[in-house]
């Protein structure tokens, strides 16, 4: 166990303000915070490779709040509540009596009595998802300071319509796996292009989340796509900030060739432009549905003009020594599988499939981190004592 | 301890017949039954405060069957089965077989080989809902004594056309913890009154619950609403003879001032008249859509002349003191917030917002206790033994 | 505590190879192998009733896919994954992004990282069920070797196009109980025959895997439908194989009279023929609502012209001594009852009512036993532990 005992003393003397603030965008969190959100997941991960029983509840809720479609992060946030001992609760809004005028923090504390963990996926609507989270965490603060809630549930953002921290953090894992260690990404070269997918609509979160996130580890950080693609203004400044307090750098180009030629990292993704993004969630809420679908047609339209932008051979051959790591979020729009044309070529894909499984591996470890880390001011000494117990998970 | 020591010593005290009824209609249930209810939800709320493990089964599966929309009892059910060790498994009717011709003593058996307890919500159909409920009871009651089933499940009443047993035992804490014990509610007044809602068709079984227990224990209960919103008549016979056996009374009266008057506690609650909802049953069953929107047009008119039926400020200051506590299951109808016109001004129902989430925040307990009582012949013994061992329910 | 001693005993002498194959056929199961997952079923039952904890697992998931409706089967799995210790988490595809081109491959590496069992029910189509099943479990294989996934999920056939193992097994379980042994099934005969329902399209599976499974133990099988109504022809040759081999028989009738005569067993079940199966898989895949329309229409005529096919007392009393033992995986049509013309007559069916019952009860420790055998080389060693610690599972 000497593997966990650096990373437990390590977790042990970071001084962090986890405990106190709900995780709903990575550049609200300190360098030495993240940093502990990724020693606890791997502390945990380890844990269970050696069969010790991870759980650190006996019993507990945690809340699911899914407002719109999602595989990959539903069964993460619900492997990451099973191996702390929680048992996963879905808020249908559907099901419920939501629709019927219920407000906001009523429901926050309504389903919080017993309550370990919520999160919640609010992506759809620009301006609202994150504004959306943060409002149930403010009725929760105010359900636990009144007397309401015998305890103050860990809020986690599983996609906003600004980050997505629990995508851009396990990515980030990855990369440290991958490369070795933290202090290996220092100079490495990312690139967050756009690339061409047969549909539109597709969140900012992912490239918003990964340049505001890899800027902090002194990455030169490049972002790429057709003019009009913009994301979030903010979210660039931010990124900005981030690369000058990092010693790395962040900038903008204009094509993939470009972005790609000699990176060592490559994230090619399709999204729609902020502008588009703005002009939806005005038609989502107006319920237009013609509107929408002329939308659609338009962006379509639109994004049929891009679509050199694709991860090709070609394209990879740019990058350092031909052989850049190859990153996506999952689903990816794989020309000739998924789509007659699409975000990148099967054979770059295929290569690099079961490293995007990998990558996408460490999801369920970064959400158990998170909502530790929010719910134990020692998550060292939590971690300790069981590791010490070591109760095997599986009784074999 | 001594708090639970009390407690234990009046739980193990009392002879009841819980372990082998369930829990379908407060007044089927004596008045020792209904305060080991109460004792039992208390003992495990305190456990849980105390950071005790509050389960009592290793494994076993507590099944939900919810025929109507629903947050709060849901999430309530799933908290009551979680503080147990039970998990939940939901019969959603939709996904099931059961809409082909499937029985419904054939399903209760079906899905209870590894259940220790079913709740049901089914308040859509008036005469038909807690009839449900006995046939899924007398099912497993078959079941169990033909040996198809190695336990009978706890039977619990989420919410039927007739009474809301989960929902006025939570009420019915809040005022035993409100007024500091269940002697301090004799001679208090409590005023059940119709109030106005833009919507129709809001079950019965709330104030029909509420006159039925409260009468129960020496209050003063009063029952207010326009000409013509009657309740079942069975239920009024049954809160005026509880009322007089309580030596307390049960009386009504035809404005909401009249019961505000001096009232102690208020309940304002909009619902359907009986004759409505037993035209609606009909029209449910024979899926007359066109009848139904007739009915809700008539009946949201008929609302339309009761406007004045809403619990304003003036309106509190009617009661003792002006300041009666305000009490609702939740969600309300308030005026400029969730409605133009609704059941209770924003000013009032704000003074209690924290108080109404206290009073909801009692439901996961008394779930609980209803199938801890269900399932055990001495539950003091069962809480003691927790108690004893104490394993900690966060092992931080 | 002999009981189980035994079966341990013959659990731990038995080399078998189910720690290394998914449970997709039964026929690709050695009779060692079905034996083996019989008693593991029985000392697990045995467990439960002496309120022994069953649980495996300390936290782990087990993942769910229903493409079709399951009342029985859903909550058998459920609660066989309750028996364990593990949690079930359902993927439903319209909630997911599966719809948007997942590959399945990629979809079973990202619901597993946490799963320790997959079970999947995919019956609809015909060629396609089975095949589906095999492209996951090899994906699985794949995901673990590549070190994706740290366990392989066992993976259980929950119900496909060809077999119902569950089922099956579940019903040869509870022949053994009935009649007292493995051993007393030789010989004995079992009619599975075709019955009138006002309905089509029931899936072949049951048929197909209650010959294919009961012809592995020297029973008399023989298979009964009108004219047209056939199997799958593969499976009626796995039949004749099993049979041979196994010492019994295996013929096929042209009426119900014919097959009941002298049965001792008697499993009448309507399902629909092969070529409209194929015709139908064809048409769902077109999404031809008018041509599904027409087929539906023209197979209703069809079966209408079978409504002799019935289980009604005069064909009961055809069976050895006229009391054959009645089998059906459930729902029956029973006539009068959840319909006009159906499978059964009401007062046979009533009268082997609680028998049905008994035979589905089965289900949860057969799905059980396939999943604790399949993770684990020594099952005797594991259930042994259990048995010896002899935690309780309700601590009462």
């Amino acid at each position: 166990m000497e593997e966990t005992g650096a990373l437990l003393r390590a977790i042990g003397q970071r001084k962090t303000g986890l405990a106190s603030k709900d995780f709903l965008l990575t550049w609200e969190q300190t360098r030495e915070e993240l940093e502990q959100v990724l020693d606890i997941a791997q502390v945990m991960k380890i844990m269970r490779e050696k069969n010790i029983d991870t759980r650190i509840f006996n019993s507990g809720l945690g809340i699911s709040v899914f407002r719109d479609n999602s595989t990959r992060t539903r069964f993460s946030y619900a492997s990451a509540l099973n191996l702390l001992g929680l048992t996963q609760q879905d808020l249908d809004e559907g099901k419920s009596q939501i629709a019927h005028g219920e407000t906001v923090r009523e429901t926050a504390n309504m389903i919080s009595f017993c309550a370990d963990a919520i999160g919640i996926r609010d992506d759809m609507y620009l301006g609202a998802g994150n504004a959306y989270m943060r409002e149930v965490g403010a009725a929760l603060d105010e359900g636990f300071s009144q007397g309401v809630l015998p305890q103050r549930p860990a809020l986690v953002n599983l996609q906003c319509d600004i980050d997505h921290p629990t995508q851009s953090m396990a990515d980030l894992a990855w990369l440290k796996e991958h490369f070795g260690g933290l202090d290996q990404l220092k100079g490495k070269k990312i690139a967050m292009t756009w690339a061409y997918s047969p549909s539109y609509g597709k969140p900012l979160s992912v490239p918003q989340g990964i340049i505001g996130l890899m800027s902090r580890f002194g990455m030169e950080v490049t972002l790429a796509h057709p003019e009009g693609y913009d994301l979030i203004p903010d979210v660039l400044e931010v990124a900005q900030r981030n690369a000058k307090a990092s010693g790395g750098s962040f900038r903008q180009v204009s094509t993939m060739e470009e972005a790609f030629r000699d990176a060592d990292i490559v994230y090619p993704k399709s999204w729609a432009p902020w502008q588009v993004m703005q002009q939806r969630t005005m038609l989502l809420r107006n319920q237009d549905t013609a509107g929408l679908k002329a939308l659609e047609q338009h962006c379509l339209q639109q994004n049929a003009r891009h679509q050199q932008w694709h991860c090709t051979e070609e394209m990879m051959k740019l990058t350092r020594d031909g052989s850049a790591l190859y990153m996506h979020c999952l689903p990816a729009d794989i020309t000739d599988v998924s789509c007659e044309a699409g975000e990148v070529a099967a054979s770059v894909f295929e290569r690099y499939r079961i490293a995007t499984y990998k990558e996408a591996s460490w999801k369920p470890w970064i959400i158990a981190s998170m909502i530790l880390a929010r719910k134990f001011a020692d998550p060292a000494a939590v971690l300790t004592r069981r590791l010490q117990e070591a109760q095997p998970r599986i009784k074999c």
